[in-house]
């Protein structure tokens, strides 16, 4: 017997049909002692269309966070009552629950709201009496009572907290993708699926801008040690297991993936006085402005004049108001030049193994250096090694250091 | 300052538009200090196309009343969030609340749930916080905590219950008549809008067809003593107070009202054995096959033979089912005939003024012969005096009653 949560996105329950194609596959697979927990999201672009429905009684519906999410709630209500039926209309015992009706407790951040806890009483309940329970994903409440969403990927979060609120063996996590790949498999070659990789890992990888899970559930697989299962939707086959260390002797890498994100500005404040306090006075200001830092690096430019460049990336959304707060600080600091340069490409290799092994740098360095690639900023981790590019095939960039690490058989 | 309770159908907030039209004529009739709690339907067809839904993963959805009632609920609840924005967008404070959320109390009566209690504690803690406070009508949750939609007419009850829990001054239910006509204005050429009504004759009223009000909202008001006051989502106009009482010195009718009902089939056991419990054997089996019987009559047919006749009405729409019980139960009393009329027609004249004038139902009888219609059958209550007729013209008969009660000017 095995307590299997499954999360299954807003694609595969797009269709009453996608819903019973799920609903088989979850039965086929399922061994007759087996609890299952289906953890979904909305249908498909049911949500886009609730928001252009809000869209017609305001220019801004999110300015009504609290009232977006009585509304955007209803999505995945949807979802839980049809696949619920779903599964009755096969003879199987089925019953959903709202994101409330199992026990998610969330703050009051609506439209972004974040688990505080769960207490899957009911949830419990219904397994205890045979039920397969269907839960809506992305969705709880806060202590007032009031519905609330989590934030980007929060059906992944939900399933991955339920897990581990119950208990759980494992949290399946089905995808348009095999697994977890050691690079994007559209821009790298010789991409290959990875049977296993830490939480750290994953972690690093979606930091590092690689887009298979969201950062907030990898984070709660780690901390209720639940191994989270990425798999496909569409294929019986094992993905990729995300758990706390390796348990198969796998073929050994000494690096774990290729990450790139070409969503980087570069924002450097050239000129400034080395005296302590600088490096607070620029951050706490684009933290208070709630501009995401990313890549830091201080350089000591002249000892003379004692004055200090910063370097330091933002996402480009965040570009305008991070150019707005830098300018002011900037000015305040009497720095000599601001320079912003918008999509530069952020790429990372990320490994548990490489923190013994002092040659994997080099390795990096030197596949970049083939492609006549220039690197901007070099900036290091436990278990990564990122480089800001500019100029030059970021394709071309990304297979060099993949094949390098990675290489390709034949 | 007063506390008001509005209810608006679903045709009324259909679209965004209509919504802005409602919360604006809400805030045009708002006086500063009023407290109001809306209540609202689904909009428009949602339901129906919810319903449509569920049929793409099964033929009957209702089998699954539990999850019909986990996806009808998500109809109100897109109502209330978009309402509460737009009355927000309008500078208004205001919030929505679920059915279980206002504290609504049901049965597990899935799809057809009755109201068991209302703990109103949150609507009265954001009236109180100055909201104007959007409820979802025709739904509330069972003690598990199950979502239970109320049956047909439920956003009424809602509102009117709610009214009660919370000791409203006065329930207003909007709809697209001006209020509680004399008769069905698209019959009786004299038809008048009623001022005032009070709940025993309201309810006789939908007891014998007149569509207005569904009769359990009507007992809500007359439990909790909440003056009912329907009126048009588009004019202004007082609409039909329903009270305990007259209070205004209406011009006084000896009737309130003629109403009339098309959907009746009569059914008549002939020949049966006059003996002790022969009526609880056929109307038990009845009841025991939820066959809702209206007029019963009867008749001492042959004293020599000690045999009697038995009939009755049942709805069109049981016609199937009663066929079958009363066969099997004449079968068994040996009978010695089973007569099935479809599509009779049932008029009645409702006033608790009729008690005392004993001249009433002459005049009634006196309309209908003036018509050449032949009565079937007569059957009387307190408040009320129905007769079954078969062929002629039943707007002739409509108008010839109205008439004689009702005279038109001019």
């Amino acid at each position: 017997m095995a307590l299997i949560v499954k999360k299954f996105g807003g694609s595969s329950v797009a269709t009453p049909e996608k819903m019973l194609n799920v609903a088989k596959r979850v039965l086929e697979e399922k061994k007759p002692d087996d609890k299952i927990v289906m953890v979904v999201s909305a249908m498909g672009d049911t949500t886009d269309e609730l928001i252009e429905l809000a869209k017609g009684v305001t220019k801004e519906p999110y300015k009504y966070a609290r009232e977006m999410d009585m509304l955007l709630t209803t999505g995945e209500q949807v979802s839980i009552a049809l696949l619920a039926m779903t599964f009755k209309e096969l003879g199987e015992k089925a019953v959903s629950l709202t994101g409330i009706m199992a026990g998610m407790k969330t703050d009051s951040a609506y439209t972004k709201g974040r688990i505080l806890d769960i207490t899957p009483a009911r949830v419990q309940e219904e397994l205890n009496k045979g039920n397969i329970v269907v839960v809506a994903g992305f969705q709880g409440s806060d202590k007032y009572g009031n519905p609330v969403t989590l934030g980007r990927g929060g059906s992944d979060t939900s399933a991955v907290a339920l897990a581990g609120a119950l208990g759980a063996d494992t949290c399946e996590i089905y995808t348009d993708v095999e697994g977890v790949f050691s690079a994007d498999p559209r821009v790298a070659k010789g991409a290959r699926k990875m049977n296993e990789i830490t939480y750290s890992e994953m972690l690093e990888m979606a930091r590092l801008g690689a887009g298979v899970m969201q950062p907030r559930s990898v984070e709660m697989g780690q901390v209720y040690k639940i191994p989270i299962h990425v798999r496909s939707t569409f294929s019986k086959n094992t993905g990729t297991i995300i758990r706390e260390d390796y348990t198969m002797e796998e073929k050994s890498f000494s690096i774990r993936g290729v990450a790139h994100d070409e969503d980087v500005t570069k924002v450097a404040i050239l000129g400034i006085a080395d005296t302590p306090g600088v490096a607070h006075k620029i951050f706490d200001a684009l933290a208070k402005a709630n501009v995401d830092v990313d890549m830091i690096v201080q350089s000591m430019r002249n000892i003379e004049k004692n004055i200090t460049d910063m370097v330091f990336t933002v996402a480009n959304t965040d570009l305008v108001k991070a150019k707005e707060v830098v300018e002011k600080v900037a000015g305040e600091l009497n720095a000599s030049k601001v320079l912003i340069e918008e999509n530069v490409t952020k790429i990372s290799i990320v490994g548990a193994g490489m923190l013994g092994s002092p040659g994997i740098a080099a390795r990096m360095f030197g596949a970049l250096a083939k492609t006549g690639v220039n690197i901007e900023i070099i900036s290091t981790s436990e278990i990564s090694i990122s480089c800001l590019i500019k100029g030059g095939s970021v394709k071309e960039a990304v297979n060099a250091i993949h094949d390098e690490f990675f290489p390709r058989e034949g």
